[in-house]
């Protein structure tokens, strides 16, 4: 499975293009605070895990270009890497976290120890992602074996697959390992417009030979209500105390129709995902983005919110590389509460 | 308010081509039944009750070309019109109301009476349209003096306005209605993927001086959980006789969000939309248009469901021409039981 972010000749950073994907297959190199952050905000990278890790090269990237850098750098690169995307909770987290290692050193090794602390969030990643893999699959596996189904078919929203992550995803992650596992699957992928993330959902299974149909945003209650789906996985930007899930627009409607036929609605997301400083969804700033992305229509208007939030009381379970929880206050404080990004 | 089909010298019938629209007004003449069954099949027409205003001026042009017709032809030409869409109901019944209606008469005076009938249809469609939009703007102008909003906030889905029927349409009828009542109006149009039927609403609402705002399939769900939606308004292509509402698909998602925030979700409809010759949505056979609808990616398969199932239980009230009725089978029984297409 490929990788989404590397280093080259040690200085580097170089991505998988997902604005070019699934049409070409095109790397990009960063070489600058500046490219980094506008391949954040252009969606050259997307998904909340790799955003983060993405954000937490971008800090060393920056210290590198000041000459010496100080304390008022930091808050530069902080200031500009956080402005890219404002919903992902991951970003500021990995962000926060890389400023906070390089504090505890003298100004003189900032930028190594800012690599090195974005090369530990990276394999970090990797490892909660094959993690994640294996807590989902072994859910997944075990409604797969009571329902007696010969396949067993999943819908999902947006891309919460490798593509989202350094490498295996989150949402995605469970369905790789369920391949190795030998489970007969199909993925219903929703296109999810604006910006038809489905597609890119749709050729990473594909090359990693898992079967797939994509069907338009509208299509999902149609085939929930008719027997066709057998369990709902998507990824987050944003979890809360209660677990109240901030994902792509659009997982909203998938929930409340997945709640409507009895069908299982789960969220699969790495810790560092969770936002345990804020209680409700409704707390969360709604990223808007261009309307020119629904359309350009000269006569009349758009509006185009990238997230919504589904309520906790919708998510059935949450299933993170610690295991799966219940989307509650309780629950959620008593697993996470000491690791969680701070207020 | 322009009229969607209309006859010219008395011979052609005329269309407004509505895979032309929103980007180019250009019209069409049909002057065959090949034309006419082409013209419903790649929805240069649509909308349940224009398809059926069309289809009834398909009997009458058919049976124009054949030179002396007979009953077989008369089968012919019904098959060739109810095989171009299978879901709505209207097309079924206006081409069985203009058959039964000729069959009264001796054959040589077939074609005369034939597009008499389709007049006929054509202008009680007029009729029951402004009714809808009498009836359906009393229900809303009482949400809107009762709510105290400044402004009645919509949402609406896939196209019923005057595009969808003669003129005036279904669902939008009444917004048209309020906007001469003088009640401030905003709508929020879905782009209603994958054919974006939501643009021709945009159009025509944008036409008519109705301010709108149009957002992606996704994103409705966002804005009714955040209290910007007063009431959800929709058309039908076929409604059975307990009340489950067949329509474009993603309906349906819409009609559970719509429940789950307490908000009125309501169907406007003509009476020919009723089938009630069956009880339950399930019943119904839902159209699957090609899938490269959807997308032409080399790499995935698509399914294109063009229709689902809203349950009876999620509609607030259906408007027709002759009041505003609850969904349930006694109810519609007592109201449209003589009236309604036979089995």
């Amino acid at each position: 499975m490929r990788r989404t972010i590397w280093l080259e000749d040690d200085e580097s950073v170089c991505i998988l293009d997902q604005t070019a994907l699934p049409l070409r297959e095109e790397c990009v190199r960063l070489k600058t605070l500046a490219e980094i952050a506008r391949a954040i905000e252009v969606m050259q990278v997307r998904g909340a895990p790799l955003i983060g890790v993405t954000a937490a090269y971008g800090v060393a990237v920056g210290l590198r270009e000041a000459a010496s850098p100080t304390a008022a750098n930091l808050n530069t690169i902080r200031r500009t890497l956080v402005a890219t995307r404002p919903t992902a909770v991951n970003l500021r987290w990995a962000v926060d976290r890389v400023i906070r290692r390089v504090a505890e050193h003298p100004t003189s090794s900032w930028v190594d120890i800012a690599f090195k602390e974005a090369h530990a969030i990276a394999e970090e990643d990797v490892a909660a992602s094959r993690s994640i893999g294996e807590h989902g699959a072994d859910l997944l596996e075990t409604l797969y074996r009571n329902k007696e189904a010969r396949t067993l078919r999943i819908l999902t929203h947006c891309n919460a697959g490798f593509l989202a992550t350094v490498t295996w995803g989150t949402a995605l992650a469970p369905l790789y390992v369920l391949k190795e596992r030998g489970i007969p699957l199909h993925v219903w992928v929703d296109e999810t417009r604006p910006r038809n993330q489905g597609y890119l959902t749709a050729w990473e299974l594909s090359q990693e030979g898992i079967s797939n149909t994509v069907i338009v945003d509208n299509a999902g209650g149609h085939f929930m209500q008719r027997g066709e789906v057998d369990a709902v996985i998507v990824g987050s930007d944003r979890t809360t105390r209660r677990g109240d899930v901030c994902n792509k627009i659009g997982t909203l409607l998938k929930a409340l129709a997945a709640r409507a036929y009895g069908i299982p609605f789960y969220v699969a997301l790495p810790s560092s995902t969770f936002d345990l400083s804020i209680e409700s969804g409704s707390e969360i700033e709604i990223e808007e983005r261009d309307p020119s992305e629904v359309h350009s229509l000269g006569f009349s208007t758009a509006r185009n919110p990238a997230f919504d939030v589904t309520e906790a009381h919708l998510v059935t379970a949450l299933i993170t590389e610690r295991g799966v929880f219940a989307a509650n206050e309780e629950t959620l404080v008593a697993a996470f509460g000491s690791t969680s990004p701070s207020p």
